[in-house]
């Protein structure tokens, strides 16, 4: 049996564009003689396409779409997902379905189960669980077809749910002779082996190959890496889907053994997802310039590097934006980073608008001594200036706060946490080093100065500032951060864990739950951790718990 | 029989201090001979504790504190709510639950059945649906308990969900002598009167007195207006909690027929409902000053009157922050509202400042025209000031845009979208005037200067700018807005039912999408209306459908 995984990166609602873009494989599917065409969960409208759902034309939309992919099948079996409506009893009045076509024909719908609602997921909120299962004849053979979530249970990978099924045990009476998934699984650090131990726990129940097809593309804040999955019978790893683009995966079940090596390039993968997460952004909005602010600090560096490879040289502008407190060697690494990736340069000094407006502030701010007031003002003139290209020349600003400094609060809202997206609001800051020295050695060349990765980091808005004068050390920072954000570690136990005083534990922590009010006006993060701030992580700003 | 509906406001996560007011109240209506005291829904943590549940110790904490409870319950019956962990299979590991207690020992607990995932509510993502009712023997009677959203599915006034069960039906068997309801019900625009019509409902079917017990006060964006209600058992509406406010309200059963009037004051309760959001965002986070930018115009002239009311004239601080395209009506506008208030007020020139900004973009925007990136920097530069003075002097910013404009993008992120809290974001402009209006009628004088009211809306970012230049009349966008945001109508039933052209509200339509990415970023919006943007309506920035 030849099987297309047609990893594809769909727009949310562009429902003629999306259909096209489905017709258009259907197409090159028949010409080279596929059996059955598998694509993404949520196809036709795209993964997740959020409150769009809840409006009935949205509905209607997708269904006559449907007829359209239908009229496009003859002489082929396709699988694709959309939102049908609930005909039936049950909570909510929509499911998360694939249509299950054949020759022109709709032999029916199969509903998503298990419905995810943690994290980033919000599926309880529109959908009903499907109820029943069967395996569908497709080019003569036993077809078990599910969703996304609904293979996950199965090997005991959900995240705070206990779901009372497990579609892949009520599919082993029905002896299916292939099992494929449509699936739309973001990425996130680390990620993509354990969806191949998923697919293979699924294989050795069922006795049968396992396809999962996955969406590509990143939507909002959310970035789908790809890496669609062929294990055959004997839990062979055959083929992997290629990272953070789209592939058009064909697969023939008769091709007798193989077995594809899976190394997985932790940080490379990581890089990956947040170029696709920015050319995403920009250009399935049809934007193609970005501007951010160059410092001459390290955060600032990675993002330049990866807006240059998202959108090209040409389409980058980084802003020096020096005050009194700016040292020469941040304006030159500045200046060098940007020769060396070869984007746009241009130098706006702030002072004379921070005298300006302390001017005007001066009466009210008598016998005051400076404080971070003054800070923030500078990291506000800033975004003031650099919103103001962003207005007059179109370009979107990217915002360079990494999730250590965020998760603190050592940030300045409507300042350095302003912009269309926050690239690196989900890497913490050792990480963000990791990745500008895998950077350079991937490079071959300090693209990033080695000054810019060796000096203290400093937000440089007071004489002679470092981070550590007013945080511990980043090592400390992130692991807290791993312990209580991604892992809801109890206090004691992450102090003991990493060695880290208990106090000092506590203090972090309150420091986390403090910040949320800046978080929740921040840009909005691209999510690549197990659990990113923003997106996926839902806490009251007023609270008194800690 | 005496029951005590304790209408109190809990902190959300303050577990020691919402204890603490818990235990007070039992010790008082013990000294009344009250026999069961019914608390709102989740009492001990407060409603939404959101993510915060997914600690366990804070599942422990709550724990700890219902020891305490049971402790201080000797002589007397208490319905207490708090989150319990699902020791038994299910999808999720933690109910949403009251605790019953009789005379110092834990009878039971009750979880919820039904779950509201929809809108502002979230509790798919955490809690497993109840599956078991009975009745309690509490002071020689048979008392139903059920939680929040467990009642209304009977009346029919669920949102976008139609649950398999209805509580109140399967409770017909036992005969209840009395139903109690422990509640934590959003305030929203004329939904007091619906809440009343549940209870009657419930009360016909189970030929009983129905005492419901709302959660009082706002956390974050979401106000709990109380109006805790006692009908008897003839569905007269026998007692009334008070609106926004705490109230301990002693209901004797026996105390023969009654008949309250409710007579609903929309817009006086609106107003109640942002005062007391406002004063719950501050004092709950033990914050006492608020300032905010004095345009003249009628938004920031009704804020001003909100925080006074909620902070007490001494506590409020009006920033006037004229430049060039000021009036001088409305720099007097400023004024005059500021002395008829009693509010402190300042005058910070902004010309300065944008000069010198101006100045050092020229060299990059030379032979350009001035445009809309000329008038965002007025309102960023405004941004800077404002938040200045909240750093050095510990005010927090009220922004004050409408829900018109901030559905309409007329408006600057990191300017006038600025804030610790937008307190009108959800009131559409045309309610604006009518709270002004009701405002002076109410005060029996032109508190807000007649000018205000009667002037063109204005941003005054250039010469003779009006809003009308960009926007179609107020008139229209909020029937836009109802249609389209509020009921999820089709474009052209809006076009028919309000009477505009369907090229226009297409066109409104569209600025609502792409407004998003601004409204992403704005300050947290108090709830008030059906469908408020943020919170309860999660749409994706990029997206091509509109």
């Amino acid at each position: 049996m030849k099987i297309l995984a047609a990893q594809i990166n769909p727009t949310i609602g562009d429902l003629d564009g999306n259909t096209r873009k489905i017709i258009d494989v259907i197409k090159e599917a028949k010409s080279k003689k596929v059996d059955i065409v598998l694509f993404p969960e949520l196809t036709i409208c795209g993964y997740a396409p959020e409150d769009l759902v809840l409006h009935n034309s949205f509905i209607d939309g997708m269904q006559q779409r449907l007829e359209q992919i239908i009229r496009a099948s003859s002489g082929i079996a396709v699988v694709v997902g959309l939102v049908r409506r609930n005909l039936f009893s049950g909570e909510k009045d929509l499911f998360n379905s694939v249509a299950v076509i054949d020759n022109g024909t709709l032999l029916g719908f199969q509903d998503k189960w298990l419905l995810p609602t943690y994290d980033v997921f919000n599926e309880r909120r529109y959908f009903e669980p499907g109820q029943d299962t069967r395996v569908w004849a497709l080019a003569g053979k036993r077809v078990g077809i599910i969703i996304c979530e609904d293979i996950w249970q199965h090997a005991g990978y959900v995240d705070l749910t206990n779901y009372p099924r497990d579609p892949v045990q009520e599919l082993e009476k029905y002896h299916p002779d292939i099992l494929l998934n449509a699936s739309a699984s973001p990425y996130q650090f680390q990620k993509p082996d354990v969806r191949i131990k998923v697919c293979q726990k699924a294989s050795k129940t069922l006795k049968c190959p396992v396809v999962l097809c996955c969406q590509v593309g990143a939507n909002d804040q959310i970035i789908f890496d790809g890496y669609s999955i062929y294990v055959d019978k004997n839990q062979n790893l055959c083929k992997l889907g290629k990272a953070c683009e789209e592939d058009l995966m064909y697969i023939d079940t008769e091709a007798g053994s193989c077995n594809v090596p899976f190394e997985y390039d932790v940080l490379g993968d990581l890089y990956k997802a947040l170029v696709l997460g920015v050319r995403d952004y920009f250009h399935k909005q049809e934007f193609t310039k970005a501007c951010l602010g160059l410092s001459g600090g390290i955060d600032s560096a990675l993002v330049a590097c990866i807006a240059k490879d998202a959108l090209g040289a040409e389409n980058v502008l980084g802003i020096s934006m020096p005050s009194q407190f700016t040292s020469e060697q941040s304006k030159e690494d500045a200046k060098n980073l940007a020769t060396n990736l070869g984007i746009d340069f241009i130098e706006l000094p702030i002072e004379r608008t921070f005298e300006s407006m302390k001017k005007t502030l001066n009466p009210y701010f008598e016998g005051k001594e400076e404080d971070v007031t003054e800070e923030n003002m500078q990291a506000r003139i800033r975004s003031v200036f650099i919103m103001a290209f962003s207005n007059k020349h179109g370009y979107i600003v990217l915002s360079s706060g990494n999730k250590s400094e965020t998760a603190m609060g050592y940030c300045t809202l409507y300042g350095d946490m302003s912009g269309g997206l926050g690239v690196i609001g989900d890497v913490v800051k050792t990480r963000v080093y990791d990745l500008c020295r895998w950077y350079n050695k991937k490079h071959k060349k300090d693209v990033i100065p080695s000054t810019v990765i060796e000096k203290a980091p400093s937000a440089e808005l007071r004489p002679d500032q470092k981070d550590l004068d007013s945080l511990p050390d980043y090592q400390i920072v992130d692991h807290v951060l791993e312990g209580y954000v991604e892992d809801y570690l109890r206090v004691d136990n992450i102090a003991e864990k990493y060695k880290i005083p208990i106090e000092t534990v506590l203090n972090l922590v309150r420091k986390i739950h403090q910040a949320e009010y800046k978080r929740r006006q921040g840009a909005p993060v691209l999510r690549v951790s197990k659990k990113s701030f923003g997106i996926g992580r839902q806490y009251p700003i007023v609270q008194k718990w800690m």
